[in-house]
């Protein structure tokens, strides 16, 4: 099961480097879904799965499934063990995120498919539209692989811009009315295992090499609809005003220090962006919307770090006199992910001498949808400063050494 | 003198009816500088100044200049007694903001054509792009007009979508290289009267009818960027984020509590528009843009007012170890108005029966630029609530009768 490590890293290293060059721009790498830098790396990786000899199929929610099939095994009977992640980046994100699981998870079946004792076939999957950047949802491929996300939903789908994800799946063929069909049953796939770099400091502080994650956080956003009334900057008497931007302000403030409160109770907030009305240089802001991204692997403090955003909204619209409206965009609960496989992660970083952790993960991943249809595992290597979203991040080329062995040892333990 | 007062005012409430028809959208009045909704306005209004008989003149900045020259008078000899405002809006403005000052003029020429003793041509002028809503920089027609503007600052000039002031210019037939032509000599304007709605609670709040500007306060506007660092909104713990935003909130909230304090010595500073950076969901703002409109008038509580938003931005940078940078976009003057007019004003009041106050004005008006150049002044009528920029706010067809009584009055005795 062993291959030439040294070779293997050099070529995942040259791929993570090849793929980063599909960016929208150069401030670190932008790869919103299914834009033409996104098609790009994608097509990329579909090239190096063909040329691993993976037979290709592209789901109609545009997940790009690579599949190694052992001589003499039949598929109907015998369900995949399966890897993979996501090649859709943030804008301004970081190099390694995403792209080193979808790499990694082609080096290792690469590694195994000289293997005789490997039993089931093996896939290593690209999940669309895992970052909820572009359409304000997260890991809509996975979700449609696990039957979590409905046609209808789908279609209301749309970017900042008004170009619907509809539009978006019909350029590459597909109509979301067909969506159930990305639907995998829970007996083709046997278990599924992500390899990520952290998006935290818990590896990095703590000098430690793998992360298995026990839990997996989940988002609960909100748009938050400040009115005050807009007038001349010049004029009216500041006590008097209903300046929608200062009642911002105080909940800015306010969610920053409930967020300080409960974050050693599982759960955070932050609010991530802000627009005012009608935006113009001289007129006193009559309107602000803002969004917030509550997470958590404790539904408990999730449930009451947003009650207490509602207590302080509400005591700052009567405070100031502005009326203001929370819409709750969407709420998922935290997922448990498989203690077996983790189990078999532990065994197998005892097996290679890695240090190893069990930790939660306050980021989502495509593992805590596939979870609902098969065993799932999270695998994590260090990412320096945990900035994963950010241009200058770096991760070390052992520790991703570490990640490929750790994860090929994996697989070979589930497909034998 | 009098004209048929009840007819002016029907004809005067009907044209700003139908000037109020040209709007991008209908949330109130949008008709920023030479949009399409712009050019309605200002086509509409050549035909009106053509119907009543005036010459039209539309100088390198597309300022409108309609021109009464009565019998006998020779226009090199004689100065132009002058009145206007601008059409084009604040987004979502009100309805008399600026149409007010040109109708009412346009009805008191008119008013003014049949008596014999008229000495001076009279103009009704339509001064471009008063507002900075588009340009960010406010009444650009007035101040080529005064000599207050060079061809290399209007050539800089774009709006938030990338179009050049230039481009707007060179679709009417301009360039800016022509921009001097505009420049009126300091001989070929006697005096300048605007009117105008206050902005402002003046007039309504002591029930009086005219006000009589002293002193027009000068806006001076910042740019502020704070700098943070972009993560992983559920990641990163709270006291180790350098959350751009955070920073932004503490801004705003000390320029509010700035402008509380100097707001009675003639000074205030509002936060009008925000951006966030990256603008993503799930992302830390690792970048805030904000935009400060500080005004007043009396220069010293400017200067002063400038100073401790620069103590305190200064500080929040520290404690929050979040970069930030003041940038000073423009800083003008408060202008003092002619007192020999506002003499003549408070006597056209006394002699109408209308109640009058002298009082400063918190906001720019052309009248500010053209000062420079001839004396000049500015009378306001009352407006409901102060609330000028507002689509709800409305103005009493009994006040605009009493300023158009005194303005033609005014007029009258300027030109006489």
């Amino acid at each position: 099961m062993q291959a030439n490590n040294l070779y293997d890293i050099k070529w995942v290293l040259t791929q993570i480097e090849q793929v980063s060059q599909f960016s929208q721009d150069n401030a670190g790498i932008t790869r919103l879904a299914f834009t033409p830098a996104d098609h790009q790396a994608r097509n990329y990786i579909i090239s190096l799965m063909q040329a691993s000899g993976l037979t290709v199929h592209i789901d109609a929610i545009g997940n790009i499934i690579g599949r190694f099939l052992p001589e003499g095994i039949d598929t109907d009977s015998s369900p995949a063990v399966a890897t993979g992640s996501h090649l859709d980046t943030v804008p301004s994100g970081g190099k390694y995120d995403g792209v080193l699981g979808i790499v990694c998870g082609l080096a290792a079946i690469n590694r195994l498919k000289s293997c005789s004792d490997i039993r089931h076939p093996l896939e290593v999957i690209v999940f669309a539209a895992k970052e909820s950047s572009r359409f304000n949802l997260p890991t809509i491929g996975s979700k449609a692989m696990a039957g979590l996300v409905t046609a209808a939903t789908l279609n209301a789908i749309k970017d900042q811009d008004g170009i619907a994800l509809s539009a978006e799946l019909a350029a590459i063929g597909f109509q979301t009315k067909q969506i159930s069909t990305a639907n995998r049953s829970k007996n083709s796939i046997k278990d599924f295992v992500e390899l990520h770099i952290e998006q935290g400091q818990v590896l990095e502080q703590g000098r430690i090499r793998i992360g298995i994650v026990d839990k997996v956080s989940a988002p609960t956003r909100l748009k938050i609809i400040v009115l005050g009334t807009a007038g001349h900057s010049g004029v009216a008497p500041i006590e008097e005003r209903q300046d929608a931007l200062v009642s911002a302000a105080m909940i800015i403030l306010a969610i920053r220090n409930i967020a300080a409160e409960y974050e050693y109770q599982g759960a955070v907030a932050t609010v991530t962006i802000l627009k005012t009305y009608p935006g113009t240089i001289n007129v006193i802001p009559g309107k602000v919307e803002m969004w917030v991204d509550i997470r958590g692997t404790e539904h408990e403090s999730i449930i009451e770090i947003l009650q207490e955003i509602k207590d302080a909204v509400s005591s700052i619209a009567d405070d100031y006199n502005t009326p203001i409206a929370i819409e709750v965009l969407s709420s998922e609960k935290p997922v448990l992910l498989d203690d077996t496989i983790n189990q078999i992660m532990e065994a197998a970083c005892c097996k290679l001498k890695q240090t190893s952790v069990r930790l939660d993960s306050r980021v989502g991943h495509d593992a805590m949808n596939i979870a609902h249809i098969a065993p799932a595992g999270v695998v994590l290597i260090p990412c320096k400063d945990g900035i994963s979203y950010n241009a200058c991040k770096e991760v070390a080329p052992d520790d991703i050494a570490a990640g490929l062995d750790v994860l090929t040892e994996i697989l070979y333990q589930l497909a034998k």
